[in-house]
């Protein structure tokens, strides 16, 4: 982490002021004087001021001698000063950007005046103990106390959260001024207390698509007391913001070349374009994907196989466990390896089904259906084996399959081939961990050279910091927002033809795969 | 007081709506549906909504079949939606314009579908408590803890006033969305709770020449939850939105041919223009005007003499009193009136002094000095006779040549006489009680024909009211408020021998005043 830099950023949010004193020449009001000083740096036409600010005003800037830190943000066309702060102190003014995941939410803490990214934390959504899918809370939130109670459960832990990152990096929780929030269309619903509950029934209506800014007080958060916290829009229910988020790193909106940007969960979200146009859809992908499926299925962490490798000629096996732990489940980046080590060895025929007769001592029946043994008693943390069934492969099929169908129609729709993208980025934390060698070996994503492939990492937390720390950024969100067009799949004749021709490993038509040749069907 | 009418107002602050249900065609987010439609009819490219409307509009517009009355409101380019009623329902949106005098408050409730006036009070102004002038309660509000302390005085009373005139009218405090208020500087800087330390000290300067819009829950009335309020621009510390809402009311502003608006109190404000120009001063007239300076002077109330008249032939005297009141004092106007009596019936000189040998059962020594009892014990509601001293006289005096000098000098300051004028609006409730007549003779006020004066009435309250039911008036008060020129009063050699010529009756320069001759100096 880099020191606290005296150097403030260009394009932020802070803006160090000199005014000149009033006189008898230019006896304008303060408050104006200041607003006229802003509206020049920032080169606009109106900026609201709240009350709590211009109270106490006279007394301040004349005791500061017109030296000032001013917090401004932005919504929409709209400015407003959040604060001012003594322009001879050192600046404080703090910003948090959040990525709010169903499952987890990170946060980072940043100083708005240098840019100085201060400190990151990890941590389970508390909405989990309601239920770990977002069918589940939303079906709980349908009465306003049990929703009032979903929105107090993940504002409550956001304060703890803030407090805590504050209090190691020597600020205070009211020093922050501004929280940037991405995160998809219901997580922001529930973060809000709005009504989610006609997103998921036809026609699926968010209550807004762009949350905008809001008061941070408002929703609960113990910042400063004019605080703002600028939610990032949504493209209806099922493309949220952390997918705008991902646009806006992934640069896809400003670049020549067409590529795409997948984020791969429960929901497979896709989005094609370049700095003149840009297409997104979204649609179900199934559990498989996220490591939820299986009975071993877990979630990234310690313990969790991410790396799978089965030598071709010895048929030994080798895991690799996140921190070197032993293996208590697998995630899903290590699924799709698994899945890609199975077929190359053989182990997995074209249809994605146990050839047991390869390596009889790694299967067992069980409730009439075949199991892999992943990790044997001695291997496992449980002192159990770890094993995936015939079903868990069937659904991770379904899944890939599902994937390419969908990135395979917005390409069509287009009228591209996927030889016309340039680079294929992939979001998410699942992204960073996802090996895009085995995702192509299984068919689920296209056979592009593998350097087209780019891992975004947490797009969402580092497009929510970006907003946090410049003008042009928001202004991007806004304008990625009301460009994009949202495609509504059709899961039609045409669609579920080509599913069913992706649900063969890697593909029934293999010219589509030229780089992948397994053992048994080279 | 007119029914309450079915038919809603043009460009007013309600807006009726009908919405398309959503639909796979058409899944618009609900408050995006809703703020599309809003856009169409107001005609604009962007409104605010806040959190708090948008959490339960899922249940409400569906409960309400889309049928909506919206309420809305503006602060320069910013629209905001205020609320959100059912369509189907009889819709009690009110709005409250206050006046907000140094002295006495005057409120109206209209209905913000019909524009109806709903019901109307005037009561003191609880900070009188304090001082009645401006400048002991700018003193008095040096500390936080003293101006919180003013401030709470007249919201407190603003709050059970609004109650008990909502009871009245079948209303709650919580239909109330909208308050629009206009007073003078100082009011309105401890309306909002804003230091006025620097109003009254060189260079001059208030917080804010424009407050804007703000929650009417920051100011601390108990209306609706997400109430606005409007506090009315002013031009500086000595010209405020009390005058800003006197142009709006005299149309000043929209007229082709130049006039002129005159507000007369411890300030005299003056504002001379036309459609294409707008020049501001104000200058000290000095308390005399407002009754508060003799012993027996009185603002405008029950048993207040506000008119006299003493017959040229008998020498009779003939007093009329507020609600026909055995007379307990005299306010501004009748001492005006008295003025002008005095020197018509020759009992005055041309420089304002006492003739006591015309009438010497009129006048009576007392510490030195000449008094004229205007009513005798018998007269009076005191059991004591009612006098006024030459003092009190000399005060009247310096104050309506302060009057006619600003006057002067504000219309020569553009090149023009007074017979340039076409028209002449004397603003406020004195403007409504002052006999132009008796101005006139006094040189008060310029020689113009009686018909050239227009008493506004209290058009601060007027143009409070227009701002509740009219788009345009609220973006025509930020145009004049953007338009007007201030100019600052020298009190230069050249004003001060205006001052002198000034300070005889009507005027040392008799042919200024050619319609006026009294007894003795015809």
């Amino acid at each position: 982490m880099s020191q606290h830099s005296s150097n403030s950023i260009q394009n932020g949010w802070v803006r160090t002021l000199q005014l000149n004193p009033p006189s008898l020449d230019d006896n304008t009001a303060d408050i104006d004087r200041l607003i006229a000083a802003l509206k020049k740096t920032l080169q606009i036409n109106h900026i609201r001021v709240n009350l709590a600010l211009m109270k106490d005003l006279p007394g301040f800037i004349r005791r500061t001698d017109y030296h000032l830190h001013c917090v401004v943000f932005k919504d929409g066309p709209h400015w407003q000063l959040v604060n001012i702060l003594p322009g001879h102190q050192p600046c404080h003014a703090t910003g948090v950007a959040i990525d709010l995941g169903t499952s987890r939410v990170a946060l980072r803490l940043v100083d708005l005046l240098t840019g100085t990214r201060l400190g990151e934390r990890v941590f389970d959504n508390p909405q989990m103990s309601i239920g770990s899918d977002i069918l589940t809370r939303i079906h709980y939130a349908s009465n306003q106390n049990d929703r009032d109670y979903l929105q107090q459960l993940i504002i409550d832990e956001l304060n703890i959260q803030i407090e805590a990152m504050c209090r190691r990096t020597k600020r205070k929780s009211t020093d922050v001024y501004l929280v940037t929030l991405a995160g998809n269309t219901t997580m922001a619903h529930l973060f809000l207390g709005m009504d989610p509950y006609f997103i998921i029934r036809e026609p699926y209506i968010p209550v807004t698509n762009r949350p905008g800014v809001q008061p941070a007080v408002n929703v609960g958060l113990a910042l400063h007391a004019n605080a703002q916290v600028m939610v990032f829009p949504n493209i209806g229910s099922y493309f949220g913001g952390d997918l705008m988020s991902g646009i806006l790193v992934s640069g896809l909106n400003d670049s020549f070349e067409t590529g795409i940007l997948v984020d791969v969960g429960t929901n497979a979200e896709v989005v094609l374009g370049n700095r003149e146009w840009l297409i997104a859809c979204a649609g179900a992908a199934g559990p498989a994907l996220e490591g939820s499926v299986s009975d071993m299925g877990m979630m990234a962490g310690p313990g969790a196989i991410d790396h799978v490798h089965i030598d071709h000629d010895t048929g030994q096996w080798h895991l690799r466990t996140i921190a070197d732990q032993p293996a208590r489940g697998i995630c899903g980046s290590g699924m799709i390896d698994l899945a890609a080590q199975l077929y190359l060895a053989g182990l997995l025929d074209l249809r994605g089904k146990f050839v047991t007769k390869e390596d009889p001592d790694r299967f067992e029946t069980s409730e009439g259906m075949n199991h892999l043994i992943v990790a044997t008693a001695e291997e496992s943390a449980t002192g159990r084996p770890l094993t995936i069934s015939q079903a868990d492969i069937d659904s991770l099929i379904r899944s890939k399959a599902a994937m390419y169908t969908i990135l395979e129609t917005i390409t069509n729709h287009v009228g591209l081939g996927f030889d016309d993208l340039s680079i294929f980025h992939v979001a998410g934390t699942f992204g960073a961990f996802i090996d895009p060698k085995a995702a192509v070996t299984i068919g689920m994503i296209p056979d592009l050279p593998l350097t087209t492939y780019n891992s975004l990492g947490n797009s969402s937390l580092e497009g929510a910091t970006r907003a946090l720390l410049s003008v042009n950024a928001v202004d991007t969100i806004d304008r990625i927002q009301q460009r994009i067009t949202y495609l509504e799949l059709n899961v039609n004749q045409a669609f579920m033809s080509r599913f069913s021709a992706a649900k063969f490993i890697p593909h029934t038509d293999k010219t589509k795969f030229p780089s992948v040749s397994a053992k048994n069907n080279n």
